[in-house]
């Protein structure tokens, strides 16, 4: 089946002057970035390139701007809602900041549909910063990347974006040309400076003098605005990456948990030896700055021991995650495939607020059934 | 009566490393700063000087640091939370970002206690920045104050606390005596700036230029951290140096509104005007950066003509922000007072959704009953 998403796809209203912009749910934040370029604002939330502001709602999303500006529920002012009674709510009005009445908008965001049909979202605006720098680093192990990574969060630094790959997803975007250059296939963490000319400058020193305690290569940085581009796409375009080059009956499942800082550098070394003990096309890449990483993993679906493998290698990632006191996912959501990790992060008892909610406003279970929580026996 | 605030006052569990810290509500959180200060890491939000975390829950509050860390649902990892049942629940673990499952963290902060009671608060920290500097500066009327506020946000210079006090808040901390210097009673903005040593230089100097267009007297800076404590004092005493100057009988009204950024000007000019022509020791001050600002009033509480006079006075405050698609209260919340304007802002049916999860989290209406929503009938 293929959706037509030129439906609902419409930039309302530019507010320029209050910071804030009205669209429909339709609209991707790419092309919502693009519209409004000339106000010199942005909407600073940038998760897949493919991603559409309804479903960035739906998943409560973020993306590589997170670890400056926040995830998607920090950015949403209000949503006009259809309920499953036919009822049409709006969230809030348009100030950028109210104590009114119970925070219905951050109920809906990340509630995947299954509280109410978003027609119309007012979103808060940041200024384009000045300057941006784009930076490549490498490094021996990624444990060593991961422990520079939460140095620098430690350090109250203020990185635009700090990203980790390995050296297997190096690898796929070397494999899949989707940069000019050619990377080394090596531990690597891609950050992002922005704001003023001296800012970014005085960032740059004090990441660099953390980085290389923990045995960083030097820093590659970006020429130009192109060059910034490439090398954050070569971030950005991971995943497609990795799916370009599956072959015939693969799959690729990626994934996603959070844990407390400092957990970081334990969780990824252990996952990481698990996925490479899977003999499998698999990789690990990350939020790093947030303590949100992922995993994706190539799979012949047609083989049910090797889906199988997976899908063991990834529930032991999960319970992981959730023994050092972290989240199944950090980004991606529930859905169907994490309800049983969602019951075992939360308990019982918090799994029975969120249906009773449910369960009020929308008593029949009309809305995305069955995701988040089971339908009532 | 007088209540034993020394319950339930313990910071249980401090993670530097992790940047964050497991509370208890009655912790002031100026208290929770100084047990914490060895770490280098600090709590942000900053209301009243009296407030504590258990309230700064319930009222979603926020406070002169909003404009650059934003506001209490920003800074709450998790809450531990006894339901009208009695079944006790934790609405996540410990990950600085997730998205599993509905967001019970903010949909309790902010709910006045209506929902539940909360026994445990984890708050995110963030980093003592390296660099603080206070600045004062006048204004010839507080809408070219405003003003320069709204361009200084627009043009995106990351202020880290930008305040805004009328000619009488400025009197008041005089014959207050709440600081050693003498102000110039005029309309006057607060600055905070800090960061790293060239990124507040930098920042004062954009500030600066700005403040110049719209008619500013010359910055004042703060000579030593001493001084700067003293300067910000006088904005964070403001409520309690016009408390302390009521005479017998006498009351003082405070309440706030927020509008999106570009009605700020507009707004704080025709309010300031109602407010004069009250007859009153009445003033204006505010969070500009957020759109947010209040009116403190003081009155005979005995005179029902003047309480009736002040009343309305704030109503038409209250509704020319409704006007303006603002909120009736910007981070004080609804309680009993706000009710009529809560259900003006938002309209029935966004109230019949809140009406209903309170009834499904509470169905006996226990827990803070009649607050930000009539009982039913």
């Amino acid at each position: 089946m293929s959706i037509d998403f030129s439906f609902m796809d419409q930039v309302l209203s530019l507010h320029a002057d209050d910071m804030d912009v009205v669209v429909q749910p339709s609209v991707p934040w790419m092309s919502l970035n693009e519209q409004i370029k000339d106000s010199g604002l942005f909407f600073p939330v940038d998760p897949g390139p493919s991603a559409r502001i309804g479903g960035m709602v739906g998943t409560s999303c973020s993306g590589t701007n997170a670890v400056r500006y926040g995830t998607m529920k920090d950015w949403v002012i209000n949503l006009t809602v259809v309920l499953a009674d036919g009822t049409i709510v709006k969230t809030r009005r348009r100030p950028r900041k109210s104590s009114a009445g119970y925070n219905l908008t951050n109920l809906f965001i990340g509630s995947e549909g299954t509280l109410g049909l978003v027609t119309e979202i007012t979103l808060k605006l940041t200024v384009v910063p000045q300057e941006t720098s784009v930076a490549v680093v490498t490094f021996p192990t990624i444990r060593d990347a991961a422990a520079a990574a939460a140095k620098v969060m430690r350090a109250g630094i203020p990185v635009a974006a700090m990203e980790i790959m390995d050296e297997v997803q190096m690898a796929v975007i070397n494999r899949a040309g989707s940069t000019a250059k050619k990377w080394k296939e090596v531990p690597t963490m891609f950050f992002k400076f922005s704001g003023t000319k001296a800012g970014v400058q005085e960032n740059v020193k004090l990441v660099k003098s953390i980085a290389k305690v923990h045995k960083s290569g030097n820093f590659e940085f970006a020429i130009d605005a192109e060059e910034q581009k490439t090398l954050w796409s070569a971030r950005k375009e991971s995943l497609w990456s990795m799916l370009a080059l599956r072959e015939e009956g693969h799959e690729v499942w990626s994934t996603d948990v959070a844990v407390p800082l400092s957990r970081l550098p334990d969780i990824i070394e252990v996952s990481k030896k698990e996925l490479d003990a899977l003999g499998l096309f698999a990789s690990i890449l990350g939020h790093i700055g947030d303590g949100n990483f992922h995993e994706s993993i190539m799979y012949n679906s047609k083989d049910p021991k090797e889906r199988a493998a997976v899908e063991k290698c990834i529930k032991d990632m999960v319970d992981r995650a959730l023994e050092m006191e972290g989240t199944c996912t950090g980004e991606h959501g529930i859905g169907l495939g994490k309800k049983e990790s969602l019951l075992k992060e939360l308990g019982l008892d918090t799994i029975n607020v969120m249906k009773s909610i449910k369960g009020a406003l929308d008593p029949h279970w009309l809305m995305n059934p069955g995701k988040i929580i089971d339908l009532p026996a």
